[in-house]
């Protein structure tokens, strides 16, 4: 089911239901963008620590959009023995929702942006049509405003745009604004001796609006209500009605109604995540640290400095997630599943030792066929990545005495498997654990080479020839790690490198002690 | 008429007959957004010299994407006593245009997006459709890079991917890629021998191939054919053929004219641009500092950190400019034209005194019906722009003896308006002029205030009131320039202030003085 701007509202109690019912979530993010500094592979590199790379992917990464957001939710049937899923497919875009709204910037990186278009993306459902979202901090800022403007309003007259000291005295207008307020006066007076309900004041500065205000205020403390109205062609100008005591009041309740309304619009997409995260059910992505990183930054936080930190804001907001291609990379997967991207995985699945998983499309709600590929819409890849799940937690079940063919999310066997997100491209830290602390490898046999930029990988295995197999992981074009088979020669090639000129050849303990140096002077 | 990447190369013909055989040329972009930094208003201060105006766009308003620009040529008919105009309406997007190619990143504003969306701009046009564009250094770069393997392929064999030191000797191969490399050149063994004209190596990594073109290059310096392939699905491998040393050639040389057409594809729209610029031909546009800039920006070269230079590059991009904004503020027009938006200009120049222009569109071109406006769609605002300076100008016609109703755009009653570009909101410097040093006002009336950030423009109207007149412009929310009315009260207001705590006020030259000191430390 496709989500916009024009459908959201009415949609918002489904997409609720189907959390609320649902066993699990499988999710997915398109972004605007992935990498905008060093190449994606210098991004990931081999050797990063997991801290390291937490720090390049917020760095580098953060200023894209999430414009796409897809939602799957399964629900186990019993008496059917299946699934039934319920997909959503969310176009989302921060449309400015008024003048004070933060309007907001985001990167495009055209690789990302060729590639989306070549899947046959519909940019303008997103930039025209895209659901607005607000961060928790700017709801409250908005709300606190909000609050202001109401309990403000309860006095005598709406005295938003009017300073706390300048009510009682007469205004001081400047001389070139004198014949402009003077008119507006005079058209007011005809105006309160005349039959009509409202009349309107031409189009004026942001500034002219304020002294009327003031003015009128001043000179007319009850029996008129004084509004500022945008027009189609976003002119703003000032409508003036007159009104009692009773209606005035109604009139105010009215426009707070309308703008608690607006409000909650402006909050759009995020109260979806809200959803989600309060209620507290696993939610399974594939390769899923970005999209968990997007999340929270769009529409709950900034992402803090540190990487414990983002694990606990994590684990408050995701509770409890699951991450597909770390299962995929983990025994007893690992030894049968060779190409853990989504689209091989899934297809993957479907042979033995895995059986292709029940999954029926609940009522009402498209069906999607695996056959022919939709890959990159969201509410597809998320549909994908809940069956890859699926299969693999059945999978589990063999293992079981008895045997089983039906393993739920909620089975102390697939718990092993929580809260641990893939690493991409770290060879030796599989994943980035959310519940403690990482991993820690030694990497004693790990070597950090530096070089002039001519070089090429060839001129890395030349130079290690001697010591056999070799890894090499760039960094940029002139260091690059290097791994040996045996950490008993990384001493040697470091000696060996003494008195070379064109190279300098470190062990990784003596590099990031270095590195932590730096980063603290 | 729409152009996009589909039909680019096959109106290429079109475009450059238009700009050759046109009187002047009518350009306006869209833009992703128009500033990513400080408040627009705060962009374009009231008293901002062109120095700090030109700084300010540079840093705030280049990283946006210039992603419709459109050009309408204008070609006058004398026998007809009427323009032919031929309207051009580019979508431009920077698609990476192989492996190599910069991955160019750009950012957009919510608030500029979501108004061109409620325009019906058509997003994907842009992002599935863009013509591509590189400037000159880029496009230096590619050319020499595209040169380069020319000259090495000339030699025996394609040499692009071997270090000039390792094609004599055997490759050193890592341990754990033996295997695979044994296996390709048993398959290229057994495919020499057999009727085959070509074989497919399996898609592999980078690295990988590297070593095959090593291996292959070393054991058959001739004979074979060794390329890398891209498959739909964005796999790159290998196809070995069979060639004698004449076919070889020709494959070569097919392979060279393919790539610099592919050069040729990638500088895109930079031609159009060039095209435009080695015309020399009268450049008009409507408030076009931002659109000048962006071209340069785009399709040449980076902006340059000071004004003078950027002035330089102008005058050799575009010889001569006019600003249709800049003439409508000008004497004779100021006295009455009131408002110079470009929508509320056309209207203004199609009554008396003025005479709305006889322009036909050319045949084959789309007309544009003004009464039905299609505002900020490029192609139609600059022909919109196109209009209103055949007004002015001819408008001028009157005050010659004998008066005439048509006015040449080479006409040197014209000339005055040429290369000056409109400053927008600056009171007392109205334009940039690229043909010389700027306007310096004295702003010896002019004050700089600091403040708590409480304060409304009332509380400076408050503190000044003793002054009479004043305009406020707002530089941040602690801080703002005031004009007095009376340069001799400059002095008097400062001395007053000499003991007041909450704010701070320096005299215009001061403040000058204190920035410039400032920026040399
Ligand atoms: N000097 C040098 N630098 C390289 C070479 N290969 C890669 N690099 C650097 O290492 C970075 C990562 O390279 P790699 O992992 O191969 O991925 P890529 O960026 O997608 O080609 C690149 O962006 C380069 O800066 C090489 O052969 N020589
Ligand atoms: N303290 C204070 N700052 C203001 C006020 N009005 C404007 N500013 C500041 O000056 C900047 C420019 O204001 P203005 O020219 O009115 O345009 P705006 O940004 O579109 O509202 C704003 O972004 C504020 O930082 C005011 O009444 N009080």
């Amino acid at each position: 089911m496709e989500i916009t701007r024009s459908n959201f509202k009415d949609t918002l109690p489904k997409v609720y239901k189907a959390i609320e019912e649902a066993d699990f979530l499988a999710i997915d993010g398109e972004f605007s963008g992935i990498s905008d500094g060093p190449s994606v592979s210098t991004l990931t590199n081999g050797f990063d620590t997991p801290e390291e790379r937490y720090t390049k992917l917020k760095k580098h990464s953060m200023e894209f959009l999430l414009f796409q957001f897809g939602l799957c939710t399964f629900n186990y049937d019993n008496t059917e023995a299946k699934y039934l899923m319920k997909s959503f497919n969310f176009y989302i875009f921060p449309k400015p929702f008024n003048r004070n709204s933060p309007d907001k910037k985001f990167v495009c990186q055209s690789s990302s942006i060729d590639f989306l278009a070549n899947q046959g993306f519909d940019f303008n459902k997103v930039f025209r049509n895209g659901i607005p979202y607000l961060n928790q901090e700017e709801e409250r800022v908005l709300r606190d405003q909000y609050e202001d403007r109401r309990s403000q309003s309860n006095g005598a007259s709406t005295m938003s745009y009017i300073s706390p000291n300048s009510s009682k005295t007469p205004v001081s207008i400047p001389d070139e604004q004198k014949g402009f307020i003077d008119k507006v006066v005079e058209r007011v007076e005809d105006f309160l001796k005349n039959e009509q309900k409202s009349m309107n004041v031409e189009p004026c500065t942001g500034y002219q609006r304020k002294l009327i205000y003031q003015t009128l205020n001043w000179k007319y403390p009850r029996g008129i209500h004084v509004e500022t109205v945008e027009s189609e062609k976003k002119e703003r100008y000032i409508v003036i009605s007159k009104v009692d005591e009773e209606e005035r009041k109604r009139m105010e309740q009215q426009k707070q109604a309308k703008e608690r309304e607006e409000l909650d619009d402006a909050v759009g997409f995020s109260r979806i995540i809200q959803a989600i995260s309060s209620s507290g059910k696993l939610v399974v992505g594939h390769n899923m640290l970005l999209d968990v990183m997007h999340t929270i930054h769009q529409f709950f936080c900034q992402l803090p400095d540190e990487l414990n930190e983002f694990k606990e804001v994590t684990n408050c907001v995701f509770p409890r997630v699951l991450d597909t291609k770390l299962m995929a990379s983990t025994n007893p997967f690992k030894e049968i599943i060779y190409n853990t991207s989504l689209a091989e995985l899934e297809k993957r699945l479907k042979e033995a030792p895995f059986k292709p998983p029940k999954v029926d499309s609940a009522e009402g709600f498209q069906s999607y066929n695996t056959a022919s590929e939709q890959l990159h819409e969201a509410g597809y890849d998320a549909y994908i990545t809940g069956l890859c799940f699926i299969s693999m937690a059945n999978y589990l079940g063999s293992f079981l005495s008895p045997p089983k063919d039906y393993v739920s999310c909620r089975s102390k066997i697939v718990r092993p498997f929580f809260n641990k997100l893939f690493l991409m491209r770290i060879m030796d830290i599989p994943y980035l654990n959310l519940e403690g602390p990482d991993l820690q490898p030694k990497r004693d046999n790990v070597l950090h080479v530096t070089f002039p930029k001519e070089w090429k990988t060839s001129d890395l295995y030349q130079l290690f020839s001697a010591f056999g197999n070799i890894q090499v992981s760039w960094i940029d074009d002139t260091s690059a790690f290097v791994s040996l088979s045996q950490p008993e020669q990384v001493q040697i090639a470091v000696n060996t490198s003494k008195y070379a000129e064109s190279y300098r050849i470190q062990t990784y303990a003596e590099y990031i002690e270095k590195k932590n140096d730096e980063s603290q002077t």
